[in-house]
């Protein structure tokens, strides 16, 4: 019966928008990634993702609004709606949706991550 | 689409052993709850369940073991698992359980809640 502590998950890695899986819940993974830039518009088409912001900001820019997220901050995308996340500086995130949900949704994209490591 | 803000959630009770419903993702409730002192054993016959704690420090006792999760730090109880969470002090959790989970697993004490109340 382990338990997960995040600060040191998120000290085995620095790589940015490449997701590691540290648990698994139910049909869902649980997942930490460090974000830092632009990433790519898309959606998931049948699933719903929580992103859960620990550290720094994270805008989350949708085609007709943006939701900024501060440290302590949650939301959930649902499935079908495209969202562009955008982190100005370093921001550290967990993230919880299906297992197999691609990170770059709908299309595939040099950030696209096939295969994701356990941590 | 609205973002959750903990701390603001969390401002809106002040009752332990008692889990407010604060969003859903895919068939999950996403749920925070302030406990003290120390709950019944159960177990969730179907279901995996996490616990993050955003405050205080929560005592999880197993049949075989216990783990004491601090600030920062989740676990996932696997379906099955007999536990017994214990508050000495304060403690701040966030949950997420497949929806219709009932608080006490396979058990119903005085502390079960048939119906949550969505914050």
């Amino acid at each position: 019966m382990n338990k997960i502590n995040l600060s040191q998950k998120f000290s085995l890695f620095n790589d940015f928008w490449s997701p590691k899986i540290v648990g698994e819940l139910n049909d869902s993974h649980i997942k930490i990634a460090k974000l830092k830039g632009e990433f790519d518009w898309h959606h998931h088409e049948n699933e719903d993702e929580l992103f859960f912001v620990v550290k720094g900001q994270l805008l989350i820019k949708f085609r007709d609004t943006e939701v900024s997220l501060e440290e302590g901050e949650l939301i959930v995308i649902p499935k079908g709606v495209d969202h562009l996340p955008i982190a100005t500086d370093e921001v550290h995130v967990i993230l919880i949706e299906p297992k197999g949900t691609l990170n770059t949704g709908n299309v595939i994209t040099e950030k696209t991550k096939q295969a994701l490591e356990t941590i």
